[in-house]
């Protein structure tokens, strides 16, 4: 059967153009911003009750169309393998699959936030909000140190924390992983003094110690993360720039040579 | 009647030079002082009830100046509709225009914010103003993806947060338009912490996935926001700092070329 | 007698040598620090009951000796009138004498605070100080549009604000002063939701527009004004650094200008 | 024994190449990691009674591996005293000799702060860690003189809000040291008008002046250490950029000298 063989790369082809096309995109764009919808109107209690099963159904179409979706997306690739190649592609998978594992009546919850994070899947439409994401994301490895180095400050003060205040101050330093939010709180400037500090300090009064350097560490850090990242884009947006100013310079470089060159013929012709 | 037609331009030339004029610009920007300081006065409960009457006088008598100025300004322009081509323009037109609209016993509240509302045309009368508001105008539109990809994590959030926590928290996420206010507070790390996550941390324990991961999202869109606007601020000083030195480069590019010229000529005139 | 004539520069000259002597500077710092310890010792209620006529001892003797330090550095210069033409010598004037004007027993607190505000003398005194709080100071004048835009802005919300809030929320909308200073609040984002907007909006359930906005071109504002500063700085910086570079292109251009010459004559000597 | 000389520079090579192979360093960051995990373990208080003597052991092995480890690093140094050249080796020496000078009963929560602290060895150990560290301790020097003068104000604010207010608030500003810490407080906007300044402002109305100047002045220096720190950052950057471009510069400099010298030759020759 080479007939079969000849046929495939035709649908294929045919699928890809459907799959690219403006409208087709703008369909699914559609239909996430009315999942979207759905899901909001669905937070209404008096509303959700008295369209429970419309919802019901309506999530069901949905799902069922962006699968279909997807399918088609996995057909268009010229192997499947290609598909998973593309991280969004294995973001939009993991959502629509994941709406079909976790159905059934447990789990609602789950289902629920699942049908929420669908609408997540317009920045992976949108071509320009997937670039911006991805230019987000990207400044995340630069940051790593520093994130290791805040981490390290973070676990030490947060032992220290729940060593000196458990018993003082239960409610904020009670566990490992309660002095590890109350420290997140801390460095976000939220409350510090007010909620957290002073009744500690009015039992501890040299628990100032550990709460100003915590804040004058965390802040320094934090800003000097701050200006890392902005020095580092201004430096790349910089050299970005600088790349056509060497070529005006390389071109008269160039003329200045061949202008000797002449010069030189000039002299060894006489 | 040539007659009228060649005085209408001689008096619109008149009404041009008087409304350009610097005493006529000063005298509105000091009776939009005085609009401003009448409208402050009005906020005194005592001042008010004792001058009630001075106060409706004065400020029928503002809306007619500013109504006359604005039909001036309208004259002094070739034709009626050149005037609105300039969005200040516009303004000035709606805020003067509203004040008649909205004249009565109704509306008071609406009315009075519009007095309060004209004292703004102060910035549509200094040329230095009104350049500043321009210039922040225009930074909006840089930041539309970035607004659009903020829009869909707030929406998100408050969808999941109205359907997690509606009954243990309902004056903060009791409905997706209450949810969207208490993430806009929370995103000003205002009482993120304090006021909002730990009532609900305490019966909920795993509460703080949700808020921990909005106020680390939230706060690395907002400071990539930052950074972005900053570096393209930056690179456009840059740029125009850039277009005297690439003109040294090009001249001494012709210089040299000239050069090259007379060598060749030189060398053909032997 | 023109001894006392050719004397008085002398004494002069001895004087200003005095007064710019390093031992002179310090001695004047030392006593600064002295003057802070003192006014600090004095906030402790059993230190000063007990040492209360040496503190007033004390403090009498540096006044005296400021006093001379300012009469030395005035005769030190050419003309007493040299001596107010710098800034920084008006300020340790006015600091001083107004210790003078203010002496005996009523303004207890005003010569309190006096007294403090001598220690700002430490910055006039350390050159290194002095450059940077002039250079502080000198950003001011760059921020004077937006910060005349900012007066507006706070102006209309605040006369708004009472307008719609002073019967709610009389504590923070009672009058336009204290809806200032509200908004003021409201600008460093400190409780502007938790303590103002909350309470407000649970009887007013529109009031969430109003701060919404007001943070939101309250915050935008701020941020432009520092995006603004930080570009004007990196710019400066540049071309203090570029002043360099357009030498250097200048010097290559005449010498591309000579050497044209250079052959202009060698073809008319042929 | 000229024996032992020549065998002692042989074990010191074998142990500087122990010292430094990847496994030993591998080992060391293991054992801080296994460090960090006990202290995190022993805060629980359920785990570290049920396990107290493993703990004991535990942290008395850990000690005494520090301890060989530096020794073994004080070896493979040429001579004892390079190994102190280092700040980071005093460091790791100071954290591990504190150990074993404060063990006994006494002391508990210093020695158990000092076992947390051994963490931070894991910034001594990793390189790029260590990097990113010294890369912000060099910039503290150069914020020095503004903090010195955050330090003035900061001093005076207290000094003149202990005066003042000392009566009105003194869980805020009843001594010194507490105003500092309010102050400190302030200046991160952490609750300064809804915790400090409203109640004092019902006392005595014309405290905002003093809070609102404190806000004004503190954030204003704050704004202006950020900014001087991102612009110096972005000038190094850029001249570190530049480095390359003069010589480009200079090259096209000295080719045109060539140029020149050639035509001079050649009209010589005539």
């Amino acid at each position: 059967m080479p007939n079969t063989e000849t046929k495939m790369p035709n649908l294929r082809r045919q699928i890809h153009q459907l799959v690219n096309h403006k409208y087709f995109t703008g369909t699914i764009l559609g239909l996430i911003m009315f999942n979207a919808i759905i899901v909001g109107l669905e937070t209404y209690p008096s509303i959700y009750e008295s369209y429970k099963e419309l919802f019901y159904l309506m999530d069901r179409a949905l799902i069922w169309i962006f699968t279909v979706e997807i399918v088609l997306r996995m057909i268009a690739e010229k192997k499947f393998i290609h598909f998973f190649k593309n991280s969004w592609n294995w973001f939009d998978f993991l959502i629509v699959a994941a709406g079909h594992i976790f159905v059934g009546a447990h789990f609602v919850t789950v289902l629920r936030i699942l049908r929420v994070l669908r609408v997540f899947r317009a920045i992976s439409i949108l071509p320009s909000l997937r670039k911006l994401v991805d230019a987000l994301l990207l400044t995340i490895p630069a940051l790593g140190n520093i994130m290791l180095l805040m981490s390290i400050i973070f676990y030490i003060f947060a032992v220290t924390g729940t060593m000196l205040f458990a018993e003082v101050a239960p409610e904020y330093f009670g566990s490992l992983q309660l002095s590890l939010l109350t420290l997140f709180q801390v460095v976000t400037l939220e409350s510090w003094a007010s909620g957290v500090m002073w009744p500690i300090f009015h039992e501890l009064p040299w628990a100032w110690i550990y709460f100003v350097l915590f804040v004058l560490v965390g802040t320094f850090v934090i800003f000097n993360l701050f200006i890392g990242v902005i020095v580092s884009n201004v430096e790349k947006a910089d050299a970005a720039d600088k790349l056509e100013e060497p070529d005006q310079l390389a071109e008269l470089r160039n003329e200045v040579k061949e202008l000797k060159q002449l010069i030189i013929n000039m002299s060894r012709d006489k």
